[in-house]
């Protein structure tokens, strides 16, 4: 685990692999051989994804995929991703050096570029999973050597696949508060955003009297203040205003132009909905100025395999792990996945909730405990899978 | 006041004639031009004002001012300086071509570099007036080929001065509403500035719980809002909140660093006091984060000379044209000039209250009735000053 971690990484700054970068490329090859090593077959797809099988005895039943991937976001930490690729591979080593033989093909999995980029976020899984909906840019596309063919030809046969399973850090501090080694999500929160405009009519910050003004940071603040009020109060949903950018930007003009990001997480759709209608209700109650909220993404949550879950959750219970479920804040490969193929995650605690920069670690136990549960209920599918 | 007006003028976009640029000193060449033609001793001192002066029949008398500036912002109006500055010669004209010979001799002035920029605003008459207090960057300096030595070499002997008169675009709507022709400025307003700084940590937007945020945005958006809200009630007083950054500013992170700019203007300081120490309470008040307020920018209000004023209306009055009393919101090279040589304004109304933008304009009666008032007051100082 920490072999993997060292490449990329710069002291003092934490882990630099973003996907089709030279970093990415050494630790792909890095994974690549600890496979190899480990009796995998190994193959690279076409938009460069890659995976290591283990054959099974039923050449009928359907492979069992496992892993989450190797790319990291600029400045990140070590475990974020590869920890759920290193413990797939562990998974497999162990199962075929206890020389058990399964009914499924399992299959290992280090995806690329799940991190949000010019690609757009998960872009590996949406790959392997057909989920691309929209070409990424051109250049964008070109900058790392990949056509829409490549992307075609990445898109797997989810009828081969009987289950995913990730195993990822909770970037979250919910598990390490509570002191607890697993946890097992049953859905991944959906991600709403909008774009709010304010606009105002800017003018001379001296000259134009109170009155007369139309200041749209005024109305910008009247609006994100009442709504992060309101949301603060609410439970099973979260938000944010993580951007704001005000024209013409001067300290003696008065604000034309304010513009700010709104985010709404929640594993349930009704609490989305209803963050979203506050917002609306308290953007068409501004007075002075025109302001309107605009839609510009909209991920529904995604249910996970209550059958995945029950299997960790009776794995856990046997290894006597205590193990709650809970929702994924965040997205994962499991998201677009979860579409096309029976899906589950097992979360292993981020101490302090630190994820995305250089302090994020989890226990050595924990991790421990985290493959464990993964090894077990791989071979628990095994058995209560077609 | 047209032809100036072409000088540097993009149709459709407005005036370009910043301070030593290229239609800048085509302007003033113009300008000077039209001096020596109205028969005034023209000069430039070693910063670039420009100076044109008609003698007084006693060199013993102080010499009267007046004028104003010829730069202008990037794409702004015709008239904010130039009128002043064009008015001033037609006053100096006026008198000479009358025959009246005057005791005090009188110098028409275009200051350079009013507008904010590189050097810091009010430029030109801050270095005649001996207020360049600390010197602007050495590189700003260089790049209009300024020294030291030359801010000091402009700096005139204000015992030589015995008043200072400008008259100006009102720049906002106060005159044009009611309909007059002539305002009478009391006093320049003080502008103090803060730069307020939210201290949250930064965090992912979806995993962490809310409870567990430190939101800089929010707790900027409750001060934001509650002082603006405090401050549309107060009167003599006017605010902006005109400048916002948000760090790491992304839609999906936590805002860990807000920072924004507050502006105070009055030309009663104890309405500035009250606005700071409003604001001061609210930023302490503040529970998730650390806020602080610092200030930047302290100029305090600057009284006009009350015997100026005397003459102005009572040569208003002469003239039969109403001209309220009121304080000037933005700040003019009378500012400087009122800390070292008795000064007085004189506005017209812009129309619509525009400023700073191509529709800046005056009625053409309006201008008259002003220069009538310029002229006739300084007939009347002439009299009255020593």
């Amino acid at each position: 685990m920490k072999r993997q971690g060292q490449i990329g990484w710069k002291e003092g700054k934490g882990l630099y692999r973003e996907a089709y970068t030279e970093s990415y490329y050494e630790v792909r090859d890095f994974v690549k051989k600890k496979m190899e090593e480990a009796g995998l077959e190994t193959r690279i797809d076409s938009v460069g994804n890659l995976f290591g099988k283990l054959e099974g005895t039923d050449p009928n039943a359907k492979t069992i995929l496992t892993g989450s991937h190797l790319d990291s976001v600029t400045a990140g930490g070590i475990l974020d991703g590869a920890l759920g690729v290193i413990a797939a591979l562990e998974a497999l080593r162990t199962i075929k050096e206890s020389g058990k033989k399964l009914k499924h093909s399992l299959e290992a999995v280090g995806f690329i570029a799940e991190e949000g980029g010019p690609l757009g976020g998960t872009f590996g899984s949406r790959a392997f999973s057909g989920q691309v909906k929209s070409l990424p840019p051109q250049d964008a596309l070109k900058a790392v050597g990949l056509t829409k063919e490549d992307i075609e030809a990445a898109k797997a046969d989810p009828n081969k696949y009987g289950a995913y399973l990730e195993l990822h850090v909770e970037q979250g501090p919910v598990l390490w508060r509570k002191g607890l080694s697993v946890g097992i999500p049953t859905a991944i929160v959906g991600i709403t955003r909008y774009m709010c405009t304010v606009k105002g009519v800017s003018n001379h910050a001296g000259t134009t009297p109170m009155e007369e003004r139309k200041d749209a940071m005024y109305d910008a603040a009247v609006i994100i203040h009442k709504w992060l009020e309101y949301m603060r109060n609410q439970k099973g949903v979260v938000c944010n205003v993580g951007y704001i950018e005000v024209e013409p930007g001067h300290p003696c003009i008065v604000p034309g132009e304010v513009k700010f990001s709104v985010e709404i997480r929640s594993d349930q759709e009704e609490k989305i909905k209803d963050a979203e209608d506050k917002l609306k209700q308290i953007v068409s109650q501004v007075n002075d100025c025109n302001a309107v909220a605009e839609l510009f993404i909209q991920k529904p949550p995604v249910k996970l395999s209550e059958k995945i879950i029950e299997t960790i959750e009776e794995v856990s219970k046997d290894l006597e792990i205590e193990a709650p479920r809970m929702p994924s804040w965040a997205s994962h490969d499991a998201s677009p996945i979860a579409h096309v193929i029976p899906t589950g995650m097992i979360f292993v605690p981020s101490i302090n909730g630190i994820s995305h920069q250089k302090d994020e670690f989890t226990e050595d136990e924990d991790m421990v405990r985290g493959v464990n549960v993964l090894t077990n209920a791989i071979i628990k599918l095994d058995e209560i899978l077609d």
